[in-house]
Parts: structure tokens; C-alpha cells; sequence
């Protein structure tokens, strides 16, 4: 049920604002992830992105606030002075979290504090010392093997210092309180597929949802954009009494790669938001694999911790962990296409019009079939119909509405794409043989 | 668990009836229909079918039953007064419901009133009009191509006035008023399988049924003998308050191909009627498939229409609207044969025992196994017994008589054909081991 | 999960009991039941195996305690006095409770007494007469192939008389009444793999369990030694309160022969020990089969009856009746191997651990994930930890422990073996981030 014609404007603005983020050096926290929540801000104006602080050391359920990591420079120099690792060529040559450090060292003491990829030797390693009080560089294994024996000069231009986390949020109130809520984790560095491509699609879905009256929404739809664990705790924490809005939930990563979609189901197993995404990607002509959860991965987790158990799946393509590039310098502009982040974004706004297109009903003729043709539902000499598939949706929905099935039940059970079950329900309302089932 | 050698003399008698109906032509309405009933009525002497007429213009359910069609004569002549198209030749060559013409036209306009299966150039399509009055002819493509341009006088010799519908009903009584359903649309001209093999194997289960004691039958036995559609409708508003004593039923149709058979679940997907013709095709030798309800094909639809879920399956051998000669003239006496039909009754008598043979018990002895060799239950020394398996079926019947599984239970879980679960009840029954279940 | 390095100790200590049992004349009563008994109980010293002896007559639920049956000699002899058939060659020769005879017989009146394996010609079949007073022997085909015709001097000499059934039963107290019952049929005379194979790894599974202290144990372990049905179903008749104690239980057999394990579910098809038996053999590189139930084969169809159903399951190896060695000479001491019987202990020890560990926990930060880096159970920087697997696992345990699922569930939905899931969750008790649910 997703129409796969690339939407090349879209795919475009999409590329372009991945392009636009690339160079940044974000963290969980600093000003590089507020540079980024600021163009966020202004690709979606009008519309209004709601920017928090929440200062270090607050605590957050299980945790802190951590302090605020800066960074402007930091470098490893040969005896000539010449950087040999450099911060300003890629973002990823520093741990993230690094503290401040300033030293010669020689190369076999320095040693500890490089990270290569043996197997990658022109890649240069993403990671993170967030909770532990360290500095390092990451580096091709290519550029490790030309460094000579002998000293090196060393800086870490950083500061980790009291100040505070950001996230943003962006509501698009609909007629209930009823929340869909949209997270995408927007703390790594240089990455795009992960997770570049997920904001960006997370941005384009606003504002393709914006462009419709709030009157017909029937959910609110909530994105979030915040840092990956800690951004998603702080968020629960105080919204410890919204959680329970969150009738719907998807994590989005990895959405503009090549490989054919993961969705990774919620806790629950069987939430609508499972069904609906099965659906959709099951109705679609794209290639995709629906897995079970399980508790690792993006903030799906904590959504659906015990305490809460929202509803929250993940939608992605790559899968995290599982193709080499991950979390890697490969994982650059070439790795990620516009056509790809446009198949995301459609699979999304199917997956948001069913849920908010799924009802239950109920058959006002309920006693044996009504006599379609005498409204003129049917051609009255054959039994043809001009949209194909519609008739047998229509007995479909004509049988299985008995105020209990939802039209995604039916949807499910007729093995029919969801649109037109929902067209053949529409045409029965208008024809006054359907009313909608109150709860 | 279904005999398969043909039982010869109910092939012929069940044969020669669809010989007699054959070349008369039914509808929904009119004395075609009528004459078919006499029929059945002579053949199941001196059992008594009640025949209905329902009044044109009765409301029933959302509908209303329409003007009664009468017809004579129809056909088509060339300029030498030559009938090109003629109804004495086959009653398939008018549209059914045809209005009354008469008048000269060019093949250039008669074309938009004749059809044909191009792909099928010997065969006659079959056609209806019911609820649209308009008239038409329906002939082999040979005979289009053979139909040179000029002129062609045309005369359907048709009535469509006030009248009646007319259906009839066999019931055998049984000692509750628990009923078993058994309908097979009686509509259909000149067409042998469908449905004129569903309405002999009908007659020819009714005939098998009334020899048996009446005190002896759990269930009383309801066919039903209506046209399709609006009939089944009409009987289901005049009928409203006797629905829901319907515990198990059939639609019939296509019973007489040399397809395998094919059995549609009710829309309640695992009733008991699901569960035994399953089970008695299953330990058959005969090829079948059972598929899921659709809201599409006959009037198990009616049924189990939400205001009445009535649990009605449907069993046939080739699946309407999937094998060619289906609604043509190729359904005709070279397309059934008597063993086809015996094979088809030989099945529905099987799921009438099933469903009359179908309890609970309780074990008398549930403490342990009872000591079936002490009571002659088993050979003392081995452990052989000369009914191959029903050894073992007694110690399953033994095991899950709790008063909860019903012998239908305990043949699905042991996998053990129900006749010989039976067998092992009732031997137990008489030992004194097991006695009936009370509700 | 079943470490199979075969532990040779284990396993030559089971392979001599069983040499040591090998000759011993076996029945349902006698003598060399009680013998076998003795030697259990020497084996188990010092802890106490409970004989008792239930006199001939006694009614036991739907039986009668038989007459003992004892036998000194039996033997068919030639006109020269040559003894053509010996018990004491092999206990096999005689069919088990054969009443006292004693006379002369031509060959072709002799025949009627006489059992073979035509099919098996160097084999002696097991044949039994426990009901039906009568006497025969088993001899091989070529034996019976080099009897002249002429005349035989015939004697059994048994004695059947009234006396007494014999069983014994081994219990280590648990600091709870709940019961796991280990149930190994003692009654079959010269074969190995049924049953002196399980009734070895039985005694070798309760010596293994005592070195625990009791203190410990959360069941009270019950190990059964008793005749097949008749000695079930007398300690069921004597211990009919004690029945609903048994939370699980497994009977034993064929244990110590080559094929792949089969485990046959218990009557109630999901209890405990039906999921717990089958995650023991999964996460095992033993090949396994796990079947339903059938109303056959050992004991567990007593214990499983509809008047107790208790939910006892039957692990064997081989399956009786499939395999040709069954029930005859060929299931000897060659037939069996010590590391066979190893494997079965192990899977049974596993069995025992996983169900004395089975409880449902709860996350006491249940609100997100607890940050398990600040409390040192993850690596700071990377993710990584010594114990493989075991992180996921804390995961896994954190997010379904709700009071509800216990860890078997847990296992089971995380695909991870049992005793990585219970180190997780010792893990994080021990860390205070988990405790035990109460019921």
C-alpha cells in the first residue's frame, strides 16, 4: 500500500538537510546537539520545535543529568608537528565525551587511547566515553600503521563542565489527547544513516502532517528529538503522567540505507502499532523482515520499560549492528540515498493513516446482505465495479462490522490493503449502511 | 472415515433426477422453479416438502421479492426468417430475467445485447438480469462470427408481473429442536453442477436420513430447496426466530465435478461444522482442501450475516468462478458423474454422523487406568484386540472423558478417525466405564 | 545446556549397577523384584530407600494386588533328557508368570506354548502372562528351528501364591511439600535399556540431588521404584492425597541406548515440565524429539489420568515399540553405553535445576532501563563484559521481570538458555535491582 514513485522533491529537501547536519559534532549534550535542534527548528517553521534544558545533575529515574561536553579542537601531532590525527578532518577522530587533555606521549603509551577497526583499515571508528572519565582518538588502522615510533604531542580541546541536556519536541495537536508518538535519537556525530536519515524523515513526516487541518487529526502526533538513552530517560521523567497517552509509537534510525526495512516490534508483541506496521510493509512491494523486540537497540527500550509499557516499536532498514559500516566513517553521504529516505517517509505517513483511519463499525442492514445494487453500489447487470477489489470489500466490511472489528481486523482478515477497506467503509457510510461504533 | 465404492444404485437414481431437471428452465421466480420443486417433492415421497410462495413486492430483510419471470419462447432470426439463436434449444441462449421484445435491429445495435466467451468459442455463456430490466441473448462466439451484418428480427416471448417466489423445505424432526441445516440453491437453468448436483445429493441425504428412527435423530434435519440469494433471504425474514436453533449447516453446490473437494469455513471460522467436515475429509482417501470464509459464493454468506451468524459452511467439489465450464453449457450432463455424487453423499452422511454422534462422557473409572482385561476388554496375554486402533482409542477416550471433551475432541487430538472414537465410546458405555456427559 | 563431557565416573558406576542387576529374574512380585530393591538401597546408602509390601488381594483404584510370583527352574527338555530351552541361560525363556506345570508334550502340541521373532531368528522375544494363568516360553527361531518333532519333557517350576507387591520409594525432603516425582518402572526381568537403564540414572539422579542440602532444595524430591501399572497405580491407591503435590514429575526409560532423546509430553501438554524438559533439550547439542501425549506406554498415563492428572511427562531415549531390540533378548549389556547414560543424567540434573530455579522477579527501577554502568555491571566505555551473553540477558531479565513472567518465560521469549537467565537475574538481586515476586 505504499506508492514507491519517488517523491523526488522530498527525497531532495531530505538529502539536503542530512547534508546540511553532517558536519556537526553532536553529543548527548553540548552545543553541537543545540545547533542541530535549531535547524530542526527552522526546516519546520511555522512550525514551533519546543527546545528543553534540563541542567546536569537533575536527577532522571535510574539516572543523572551527566555534564555538559563541549569540544573545539583536538589533534595528535608527530615530532615535526604535523597533525597525524585531526578533529577538524572528521568529528569521529575524538571519543566522544573526552575530557580535556593536554601531553607528549610516546606511541606505545599512546597506544591505549586509539581505537581502529583492523578488519575496516580505511574506516575510522564512532565511539563514545560518555560515563567514564577518559579521553581517546579514533583513527583509520591505515593511518595507525604509517604513525613511526617516537613521541607525540596530544590535545584535547574540551570542556565537560556543569550545564545542561537538550531535546526538542514538536506536537501537532489532534481532536484527542490520544498521542502517536515519533523519537529519533539526534546525539551522534558524523553519522548519517544513523541517525541523520532518521531525523530527517521524522522532519519531513511533520511537516507533510502539518499540512492537514488539526480538526481531522484524530491523534496527536508527537515528535521527539533528543538523545539516544539518556534524552529519551530525561523525557520520561518528566512526562511521567503523559506516558500513558502514547497510544502508538515508533523509534526511527538507519531509514536511509539500502537494505530492505526491519521493523522491530514492541514489548507488547501484538500492539496495533505492530499490526499496522506489519500490514503496511506486508501490503507494500518492499522487501522487509517484522522481528520480535528485544530490550537492546534504540529507545524502544525505555518507552516500553515496565514501569511505562508504551507501545513503541522501530522502523528502520539497516539493522543496527549487523552491516559493517555501522556506526563507522563509512556510514557517510554515499551510504544513504534520497530515493531511500523517500520509501521511509511514505511507509510512515501509510502507518499513520491507518492508525488514524482505524475504526470500528457497525452494519445497519446487519440481517443478511443489504441490496447493494438497488443504491446503485453494484452494476446492476454483471456484478462488475470500476475499483478493483471494492465490491469484495465492501462484503467484507458489510459482514465483519458488528461493532467489534476494527477495520484493520477486517483489513487483516480479508487480506486486503487497509485503503480500501477503509474506501469501501467510506462509500458504505456515505451510503448510510455503516454508522461508526462508540466505544 | 468416508466408503468410497460407489454405493451404484444411489449414483444412478441421484444422476438420473439431475437428467430430469435438466432441460428446465429455472429462476429466481416462475414455473420453471416451480416444476423443479414438484420434482424434489415426487422424488422424496412420502416425506412431504413444503413449498412457499412468497407475494412479489414482500419485503424481506433489506430487499424486496421481485416480479415473478415467465418465459416461452426467444430467439433471434436472420432476413430468411431463420432462427439463429433460439431458447428451444438451449434456455441458456436468453438472459435470465429478460423483459419482454420484440423488434427488428441491425447486428450492429443487437450486438450490445448478446454475450459470448470469446476465449470459449463453442460454449454459451450464462447470464442473469434480475434487479435491471433489460433483455439479451447469450451465444457461442462461433455463432456471432457465423451472424452476417443486416438485420435480425429478435422476440423474447417473456412475462415480468406481480407473481410470487416460490421455495421448499424438508424437515426431518429429531428428538430436540437443535437444527441442522442443509441449502442448495435451485435457481440455476440448464447448468448440472451448479447446482443441479447440490440439489440431488440434497435429496438423496434426505431420502438416506428418513430411514432412521426420528427418536433415534438428536438434530432435527432442515433443506432447504431456494433460489439463490433473495431466496435464502426471504426464508431467513420469515424465519427470523428459528435462526438461532441452526447449530450446524451446509450450503451444497458443485457436488458433482471430478474436482477435489473443497470445503469454505463458516465466517465463525471453528465451529463445530468447521471441525467436522474437516475431520471427515481428513481421514478420507479423498483429495480436499478447506479454505476460509469470504463474504463471496453462496448463501452461507446469508447465514452468517452478522445479525444472525448462523454457523453455515459450504461444501463443494470445484470452487465456483475457479474452473472454466462454470457458468457455462460445458456444466452440463458430461460434466457430472454418478460417482462423483456418491462420493459427495457418502461425505455428507459422514459429517451428519458426526455431528449426531458428537458428546461428552465422563469415565467412571478416572482413578488410574480401569483394568480393561479383567472386564474382556483385552486380550489377556498380549495385548492385541481385533479391531485394528481401537485399543488405543478406548484408552484415549478413557483419558479425556472428563466430562469437558467431546468424542469430536478427543478424535482431533488422538488423530483417530471419529468412528472408530465412537466405537470405542460406546463399547466403554456398555462396560459400564462411561456414561454420558449432562450439560 | 547439558554439559556432555561425559563424566566416566558417573558413568561406569550406572553401567555396574545395571551388570550387577542384568541377571536378576524381575517381575511384577517375587523375589527378585525385592532383590533389586535391596540393591537400590544399598546403592543409596545411607540415604533410605522405603520398601513396602502390599498383600496379594489388596483392591488398589480399579485393580487387585495379583498373587507373587516366584520361580527356581524351567526348561523344556529332549527324549534324551537335554535341556532344549533353559531359564537359568536366560530368564527371557520363560514367559513371566507362567503358573506350575510340569509334563510331556509332542512338538505340535508343545508349539502353542511357544514364542518367537521369526523376523529376529537368533533373538528371545519378552513375553508376560501377569493376568491370565497360563505358562509358555521364548526361545529364538533357530532354536525352535533345531526341534525335532517328537516328544518334550516340559517344567515350570514357579510358584503362584498369595504373597505380597513390592516397591520402594526414596524421598529428599525440600523446604516445600511441593513435589517432583521421579517414577522408573523395576518389573522387567534380562533387559537393559528397559528399564535397568533408567531405574541406574534414576538412583545416580537422587545420589547426585542429596549432596545438596535440603536446606536448599526448594521441592521435595520423590523417587519412585515400582512395578509398571500395577505398581503406579498401587502407590497412587495409597497415596491418593499426596497426588496433587506433584508439580512435576517424569517417568524414565531406555535411557542408556544410542538413539536421539525423546520427550513425550505430559496429558495436560504445557505443564511446567513439558516446557521445561523441551528448553532443557533446545538449548542442549543433544538430537531430541518432543512428542504429545498418547494413552500409552509407562506410567505417566496413571498419573495422568482424569481423576488425578498429574503432570508427568516420559523421557526416554529410544521409544518402546519403535525400535527392534525392544522387549527382547538384544536389549542386553550391549545394547547401553555409560556415556548414554551420562547424557541422560545430565539432561536430568539440568531438569531439576531449572525447575528448583523457576520464579518470577520484579524490577525495582522498573521506570526505564537502571543504569547498570554506574553500578559497575557493564564495562564503561564499551559494552562489553567477560561473561558472554550475560548482558543481553540482564536486559532481558529486567524488562520482563513484573511480577508476572517468570524466568523460564523469560528464557523462553529471549531464546536464551536457562542458566544464563538465572545468573542475570542473581546478578541483579544480588545488586538490588531485583526481587523475588511474592505469589
Amino acid at each position: 500500500m505504499v506508492e514507491v514513485d519517488a517523491d523526488n522533491g522530498a527525497g531532495r529537501e531530505m538529502y539536503e538537510f542530512v547534508r546540511q547536519l553532517y558536519p556537526i559534532c553532536r553529543s548527548i549534550t553540548g552545543d553541537g546537539l543545540r545547533e542541530t535542534l535549531a535547524a530542526i527548528s527552522r526546516s519546520i517553521a511555522p512550525l514551533r520545535l519546543e527546545v528543553h534544558e534540563v541542567a546536569s545533575g537533575t536527577p532522571v529515574l535510574d539516572w543523572t543529568v551527566p555534564k555538559e561536553w563541549n569540544i573545539r579542537d583536538a589533534w595528535v601531532a608527530d615530532s615535526t608537528g604535523k597533525r597525524v590525527i585531526d578533529f577538524q578532518v572528521s568529528n569521529l577522530h575524538v571519543v566522544n565525551y573526552s575530557v580535556p587533555f593536554r601531553g607528549r606521549l610516546k606511541l606505545i603509551d599512546l597506544r591505549a587511547h586509539l581505537h581502529t577497526l583492523p578488519d575496516r583499515p580505511d574506516w575510522i571508528p564512532y565511539r563514545t566515553s560518555y560515563y567514564d572519565e577518559t579521553w581517546g582518538f579514533c583513527l583509520s588502522q591505515r593511518q595507525l600503521d604509517a604513525m613511526p615510533d617516537g613521541e607525540y604531542d596530544v590535545c584535547v580541546d574540551s570542556s565537560l563542565a556543569p550545564g545542561s541536556l537538550s531535546y526538542g519536541e514538536l506536537v501537532l495537536p489532534g481532536s484527542t489527547d490520544e498521542e502517536i508518538l515519533i523519537s529519533s535519537h539526534v546525539c551522534h556525530p558524523s553519522l548519517c544513516d544513523d541517525n541523520l536519515s532518521g531525523v530527517a524523515v521524522s522532519v519531513a513526516l511533520a511537516r507533510s502532517l502539518s499540512r492537514e487541518s488539526p480538526a481531522r487529526r484524530r491523534h496527536t502526533m508527537r515528535f521527539l528529538y533528543a538523545p539516544g538513552t539518556i534524552g529519551a530517560i530525561t523525557w520520561l521523567a518528566r512526562n511521567r503522567e503523559r506516558v500513558n497517552r502514547i497510544r502508538h509509537g515508533l523509534t526511527l534510525t538507519c531509514l536511509g540505507d539500502s537494505h530492505p526495512f526491519t521493523y522491530k516490534r514492541t514489548v507488547l508483541g501484538r500492539a496495533d502499532i505492530d499490526r499496522v506496521v506489519a500490514h503496511v510493509l506486508r501490503h507494500s512491494s518492499l522487501s522487509h523482515a517484522v522481528i520480535d523486540f528485544f530490550p537492546y537497540g534504540y529507545d524502544e527500550r525505555q518507552y516500553g520499560s515496565p514501569g511505562f509499557r508504551a507501545p513503541v516499536g522501530s522502523l528502520m532498514r539497516g539493522r543496527h549492528g549487523t552491516f559493517p559500516e555501522y556506526h563507522t566513517s563509512a556510514d557517510n553521504l554515499d551510504f544513504i540515498a534520497p530515493d531511500r529516505m523517500v520509501e521511509s517517509l511514505k511507509v510512515l505517513q501509510s502507518v499513520v493513516q491507518v492508525l488514524e483511519g482505524n475504526s470500528a463499525f457497525r452494519n445497519l442492514a446487519p440481517y443478511g446482505e443489504p441490496q447493494l445494487g438497488r443504491r446503485g453500489l453494484y452494476d446492476a447487470v454483471g456484478g462488475k465495479t470500476n475499483i478493483p477489489g471494492l465490491q469484495l470489500a465492501m462484503l467484507w466490511v458489510l459482514n465483519l462490522s458488528d461493532g467489534k472489528h476494527t477495520l484493520l481486523d477486517i483489513a487483516e482478515r480479508a487480506e486486503i490493503d487497509f485503503r480500501v477497506i477503509r474506501k469501501a467503509a467510506d462509500l458504505l457510510e456515505e451510503y448510510a449502511l455503516l454508522s461508526r461504533a462508540t466505544a
